[in-house]
This record gives C-alpha cells, sequence and structure tokens, in this order.
C-alpha cells in the first residue's frame, strides 16, 4: 500500500462526505483534535503505569474518544449518526471531583510543572484549550456535534485535575503563583 | 555580539527581501517549520541512534530541508532561487515505501504512542500539518516555491511511518482506534 | 469544590472585567502564554538542577512571569494596574548577554538540538515566538501593555541563548545549517 496518494498536494483534501480547502476551520479543529491526541500519548508514555493505573487507563480511553471527536468534526453529511455523547462527559467529570478531593485543597494559581508527566499533563491541558477556542469558531459557522464542544472542555478541566494527582502522589507541592489572587471559588459554581 | 536588537519590538520584522507584520502569515507559516524543526530535534533526542541509525540520520536530514523551507517562505525577492527542490520529496517518497513495507499491513486508524520516541514522532506528524495548513493559507494570497507545500505534506506521512516503525522495532504492536472504519485502502491511490 | 463550572460550554467565557468568546484573539494570546508557561515546565523538568542551578532558576522566574503577563493579557478594565514592568526585560537582557559572552561566537544559524534539555528550549523558543505573533495581532485592535509584548520578543532569544548553554556546558557543539549564509553579525544592532 502506498500511504501517500499526492491527491492534497495542492492544499485541498477530503473530509467526510465532501472536498474542503486545508485550511479550513474544520480541518484546523480536528488537526488540533489530532496534535492532542499525539500529546496525550506523550503523557502516557512518560507516566509510570505502576503508579498510576488509573490515570493511565483514562488517558488510552480520551485517545479513542479523541478520535470520536475527530470523527463527528471532519464530518459534513447532513445525516450523520454522532459517535461522541454525553456519557463521556459524565465520565470525566466524575474523575475530575474524585482527583479533587485527593488533591489539597486549591485557592490560588498553581504554576505548571513539577515532574516530567506533570508537565505533560500542563501540555495537553493547554493543546485541549486551543483546540476549544478553534472549535468554538467552527460552532459559529457551521453545525457540530455539540457534545464534542463541551466534552473539549471538560478534558481541560480533567488534565489540570490529574496534572496535580500526580504531583501529590509523588508528594510534591505545587508551587503557587506568587502575585496570584484567591480565584478558585466555590462560589464560582453559580454562575 | 548583542543577540537582541529590539527592533522587532512594536510588531514589525525583517523578511528576506522586505519588512512584514509580525502577524503576517508568511511569518506564522516559516514560525512553524521553526517550531517543527525545534519538534523534530526532539525526537531525534530521545530515539536510541544504534537502533535506529537510519531514522536518526533521516532526521538529522529533514532538520536541514526545514532551513530550507524557512528560507523559501522567508524571502519576497522576485528572483529568488529556491532552496528546496523535488528530490528531497523522492527521498521522502522512497523512505515512506520502505517503512510502509517493513511495518505490519494497516486497514484502521491507529492511536498515537506506545514508546515516548513513537509519541515524539506522532507529534511531529501533527504539526507538520499545522504548518501545511499555514502553507495553503499562504499560497493562496502569495507566490511561494510550491515544492515548499508538497514536502511538508510528504513529511507528515513521513512522520507516521516512521513512528509505526520505532514502535514495530521494539515488538510493540499499534492500537487500533476501535471504532475505526478500514480507511487505509490501496484504491485511495487513484484519487 | 468543583473545578468545571460548565459557564464555557457554549463558547463564551470571562476575563477580568468582562465577558468574551472564546475564539476572541485576547483569549488566543493569553492561551498561548499559557501552553508556553506548560513548555518551560517541561524544559525545566528535564534540566538537571545541579548542572544548571542559574537556568533552573531563571525558568521557575519565567513561569511566574508568564503569569505575570496572562493576567495583563486577561484584563480589559480601564484602570487596569499593569503587573509586567520594564525591569523584567532588563533583567532578561543580561542574562542574554552574559550566556552570548559564555557560548561560542555565532555566525550561522543552528539547528535546534543536541542535547533533550535544549530540544525543550528551543520549543519553547518557537512557542515564545507563537505567543508574540498573537499579542501582536491584539495590539493593532485593543490596548495591552507594552511591556508584555516587549518581555516575550526579549524570551525568545534568552530561550535561544539558554538553549545554547545547555549543549555547550555538555561540550556538545551546534551544528550549524548547512546552507547558512552569515547571518549574525554585530552590524545588525544598528537596524
Ligand atoms: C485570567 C484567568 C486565567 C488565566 C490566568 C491568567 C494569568 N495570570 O496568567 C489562565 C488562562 C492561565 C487561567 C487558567 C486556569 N483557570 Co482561570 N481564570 C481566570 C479569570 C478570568 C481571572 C482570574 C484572576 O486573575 N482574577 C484577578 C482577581 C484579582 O480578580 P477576582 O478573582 O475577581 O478578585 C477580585 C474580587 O473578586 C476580590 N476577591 C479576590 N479574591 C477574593 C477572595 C474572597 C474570599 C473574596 C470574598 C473576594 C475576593 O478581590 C479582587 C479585586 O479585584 C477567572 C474568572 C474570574 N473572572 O475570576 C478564571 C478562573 C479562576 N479560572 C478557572 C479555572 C478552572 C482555570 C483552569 C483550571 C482551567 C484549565 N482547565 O486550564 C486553569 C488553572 C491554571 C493554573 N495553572 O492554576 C475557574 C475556577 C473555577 C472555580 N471553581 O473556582 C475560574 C473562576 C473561571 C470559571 N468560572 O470557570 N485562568
Ligand atoms: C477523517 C480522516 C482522518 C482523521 C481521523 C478522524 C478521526 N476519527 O479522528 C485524522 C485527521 C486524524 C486522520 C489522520 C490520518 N489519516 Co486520514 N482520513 C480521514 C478521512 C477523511 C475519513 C476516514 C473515515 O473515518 N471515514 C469514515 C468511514 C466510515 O468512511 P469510508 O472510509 O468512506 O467508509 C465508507 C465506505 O467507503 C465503506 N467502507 C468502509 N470500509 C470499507 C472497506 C472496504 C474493503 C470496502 C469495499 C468498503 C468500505 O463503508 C463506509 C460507509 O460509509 C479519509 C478519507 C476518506 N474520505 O476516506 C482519510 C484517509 C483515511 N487518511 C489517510 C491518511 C494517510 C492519514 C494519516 C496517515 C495522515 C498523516 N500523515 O497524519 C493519519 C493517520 C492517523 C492515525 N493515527 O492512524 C489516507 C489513507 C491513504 C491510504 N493509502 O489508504 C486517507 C484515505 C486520505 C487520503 N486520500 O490521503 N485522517
Ligand atoms: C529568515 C530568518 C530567520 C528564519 C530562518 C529561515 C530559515 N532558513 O529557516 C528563522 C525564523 C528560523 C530565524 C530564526 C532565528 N533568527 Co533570524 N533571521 C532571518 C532573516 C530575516 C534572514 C536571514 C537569511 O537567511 N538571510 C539570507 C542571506 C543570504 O541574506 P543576508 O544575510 O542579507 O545576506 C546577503 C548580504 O547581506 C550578504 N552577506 C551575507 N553574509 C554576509 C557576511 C558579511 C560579513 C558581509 C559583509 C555580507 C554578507 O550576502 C547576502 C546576499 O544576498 C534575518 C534578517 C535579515 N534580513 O538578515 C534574521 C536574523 C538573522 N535572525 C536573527 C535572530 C536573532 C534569530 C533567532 C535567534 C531568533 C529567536 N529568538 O528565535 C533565531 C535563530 C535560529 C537558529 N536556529 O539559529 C537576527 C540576528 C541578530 C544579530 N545580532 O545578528 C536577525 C539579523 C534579525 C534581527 N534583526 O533581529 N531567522
Ligand atoms: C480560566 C480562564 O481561562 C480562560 N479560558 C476559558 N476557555 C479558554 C480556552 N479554551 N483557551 C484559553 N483560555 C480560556 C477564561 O478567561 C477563563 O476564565
Ligand atoms: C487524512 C485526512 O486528514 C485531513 N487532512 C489532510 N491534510 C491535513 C492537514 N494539513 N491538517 C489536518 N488535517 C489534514 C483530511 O481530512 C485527510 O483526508
Ligand atoms: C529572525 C527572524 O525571525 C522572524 N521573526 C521575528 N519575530 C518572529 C515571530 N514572533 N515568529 C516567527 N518569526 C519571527 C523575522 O523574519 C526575523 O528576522
Ligand atoms: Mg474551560
Ligand atoms: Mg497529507
Ligand atoms: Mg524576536
Amino acid at each position: 500500500m502506498r500511504l501517500y496518494t499526492r491527491s492534497g498536494d495542492q492544499g485541498k483534501t477530503r473530509v467526510i462526505g465532501g472536498t474542503r480547502d486545508k485550511d479550513d476551520i474544520r480541518i484546523e479543529a480536528y488537526g488540533t483534535c489530532d496534535e492532542l491526541n499525539a500529546c496525550t500519548a506523550k503523557a502516557a508514555a512518560v507516566l509510570d503505569d505502576a503508579l498510576f493505573p488509573d490515570i493511565a487507563g483514562e488517558l488510552r480511553r480520551i485517545q479513542h474518544e479523541l478520535f470520536d471527536c475527530g470523527s463527528d468534526l471532519s464530518s459534513i453529511k447532513e445525516d450523520a449518526e454522532w459517535k461522541m455523547g454525553c456519557e463521556s462527559i459524565t465520565y470525566l467529570e466524575r474523575r475530575i471531583d474524585i482527583y479533587t478531593e485527593e488533591a489539597p485543597a486549591l485557592q490560588r494559581f498553581i504554576l505548571p510543572g513539577g515532574t516530567t508527566a506533570s508537565a505533560e499533563l500542563h501540555i495537553c491541558r493547554t493543546v485541549a484549550r486551543r483546540a476549544e477556542r478553534q472549535i468554538t469558531t467552527l460552532a459559529k459557522m457551521e453545525t457540530i456535534n455539540e457534545e464534542v464542544q463541551r466534552y473539549i472542555n471538560r478534558l481541560s478541566d480533567y488534565f489540570f485535575a490529574a496534572a496535580r494527582i500526580v504531583n501529590h502522589r509523588l508528594d510534591i507541592a505545587d508551587i503557587e503563583y506568587k502575585r496570584s489572587a484567591v480565584v478558585f471559588r466555590e462560589g464560582h459554581n453559580k454562575e
């Protein structure tokens, strides 16, 4: 099999159900989900599976779900059946709640970092947010599966929670941003 | 020598043959080639040279060629002599064919990851595709060396092929995306 | 505390002093500062603290300052008091001068890479430049703290200088880009 088809050399490419310019915001959005998938793979590769069997399993699951997001975003068929559903979001929320409970209480912004694995998870967090910004633009212009947008929003919070757990279980304290106000508060839920 | 010149503090900068705003799509495009060069360096740094002398050598060559791409993209001279030529593309295609042959047959999408080096190569793959999207926009608006666009397109396929080889030689099976259709097919060549 | 508030699921979010679309160039700009912060954390995590106490300390300081940049960029209050000031820029310039002196003289472009830590610093360098491009767009449209733009410009030169030092102290010679002209010159200061 020839992997390359040369058909995209002039800047046009196929989506599911049609053709688009490669710099179309739709391609940008699922291209960034693909980049996030690669970053997630990287985080999983440096994570100690024995110490973090829960997070390792979750990252694997997330990789499959990022493909689901990519599938949904790459389809322009009118009758598309979406792959991403709300149960994946509920699952992330449950994991976030558990990890937020396990980690020390949080009031101020913390510096990304500490261990390598925690730094990688912070990179995933910020790339997920980049994907979310592009999906936001796409959603203004075309129909998308809204669950994808919600999933990616929650995913960045998941990565934040997981990054803290990795440090916490290794007894490494997150460093607070020196000039931070008290920014994390229960009250924010009501907004 | 002073490294910084402070001349770009207000958002303007020099290209070869003129001046541009720093947020010009041309600067964006070669800035991302530069980012890809750094990611390639990272992949090369974690790759075991003894086990993968072929890929290590190729990554080094690619780093020089990414500078060639950057040179071509940064020039707005009318009589510019391009650095990137079709022999670099033919070279990539030959390497892709060899690696596609060496790796197990492929039918479905695979999750990025496995080893750290393979994950890094998947990151390179997705950053190359980001560069390609920006070059696509630039090519709509201004004259560029078209070989650069073809090279970057092929380069992402090269990174995919190389990522699979790294896992394969270490006897690590790539994991198929669970809900994938059969997407890789010989027939696609004819498109 | 619930980390996620679900309030941003439809693509709107809060800045300091108001509300914006998530794909607003302002959010993009400080989102990339956040991504750069995570990359800096990654570089710090792989850097040998014992060998590079100076760079390790500087990266920590930079992480706090990237939050200062983020604070300034996320505020649309008319009477905002900026956090980022010119002393942080002077500090970077001093460090760049010291490192440029310590490293071998430079005439031609060098390939990113060598050691893992050096490759990570080159990634930081190129992500800082991505942030700078977005800040450039923002500064054309809205009022920002200009020191932030200057800081981020200088920061990419700092990362370049630091990347070279890491290799130099480990006796690893940077590889020159083969087809490079003589591009680094004292004369450029006068531009
Ligand atoms: C800017 C911002 C960011 C920036 C940080 C900017 C920077 N410095 O680089 C970035 C993009 C990095 C960021 C990231 C994140 N953020 Co944020 N961020 C904000 C934002 C918009 C402003 C925070 C701020 O600095 N405020 C400045 C202070 C001075 O203003 P203030 O908090 O309103 O304080 C005033 C008054 O309220 C009062 N006050 C201050 N403290 C207190 C305390 C008490 C007890 C009282 C009574 C009054 C009071 O005095 C101040 C005077 O002006 C807030 C939303 C908001 N408007 O608060 C979210 C917010 C704090 N972020 C939030 C979250 C979840 C995150 C992330 C986890 C998201 C993610 N998944 O990545 C990360 C965490 C990053 C980290 N490393 O810790 C949530 C927290 C939710 C919660 N349950 O508390 C918020 C509330 C947004 C939201 N509604 O979802 N964030
Ligand atoms: C979307 C997409 C992606 C997305 C994946 C989306 C996601 N889920 O996240 C992303 C951007 C990640 C991606 C990446 C890549 N992709 Co892609 N991708 C596609 C695309 C557009 C759709 C694939 C898909 O999911 N189709 C959905 C299925 C249901 O549709 P379908 O295949 O048309 O199937 C229908 C029928 O054909 C029939 N059918 C299905 N299977 C079979 C089998 C047989 C035998 C028959 C008779 C019928 C049949 O039933 C289906 C009913 O609707 C195809 C192009 C295309 N239109 O097929 C390329 C395509 C599969 N990709 C390709 C390539 C090369 C890649 C990359 C290697 C590129 C790179 N360098 O990074 C990577 C690999 C990623 C990985 N990790 O494995 C090539 C494969 C070339 C080849 N020789 O086969 C294709 C064909 C594009 C092309 N022409 O170049 N891709
Ligand atoms: C394009 C470019 C880049 C591209 C490289 C493109 C690529 N190939 O991929 C990218 C974006 C990667 C880049 C990165 C960087 N760059 Co740059 N780059 C340039 C730029 C615009 C052109 C360089 C070039 O290739 N010129 C092509 C040659 C052929 O043209 P030329 O130098 O004008 O040469 C002509 C004549 O001057 C003469 N000539 C040539 N050499 C000599 C020597 C002598 C002695 C004489 C008398 C005449 C002469 O002959 C040539 C005939 O046309 C210059 C600015 C400029 N216009 O020079 C900055 C410039 C070289 N970069 C600079 C810097 C600081 C960097 C970075 C460190 C920035 C950063 N923080 O990341 C990095 C370093 C990257 C690395 N790995 O080494 C500075 C150097 C400052 C200094 N003190 O010398 C410059 C001068 C810009 C500036 N004013 O700030 N850069
Ligand atoms: C925590 C803070 O981060 C900002 N915010 C919310 N969503 C994103 C995103 N996708 N990318 C970057 N910044 C974001 C908002 O300002 C929010 O209040
Ligand atoms: C494999 C699939 O990836 C998509 N595709 C092609 N080129 C790019 C790119 N530069 N960036 C992101 N996605 C791309 C197309 O949909 C193609 O069919
Ligand atoms: C060294 C060269 O890099 C380019 N340059 C300057 N600033 C940026 C940036 N933020 N991103 C990408 N490229 C940039 C200019 O062409 C400069 O001359
Ligand atoms: Mg959010
Ligand atoms: Mg392609
Ligand atoms: Mg600069």
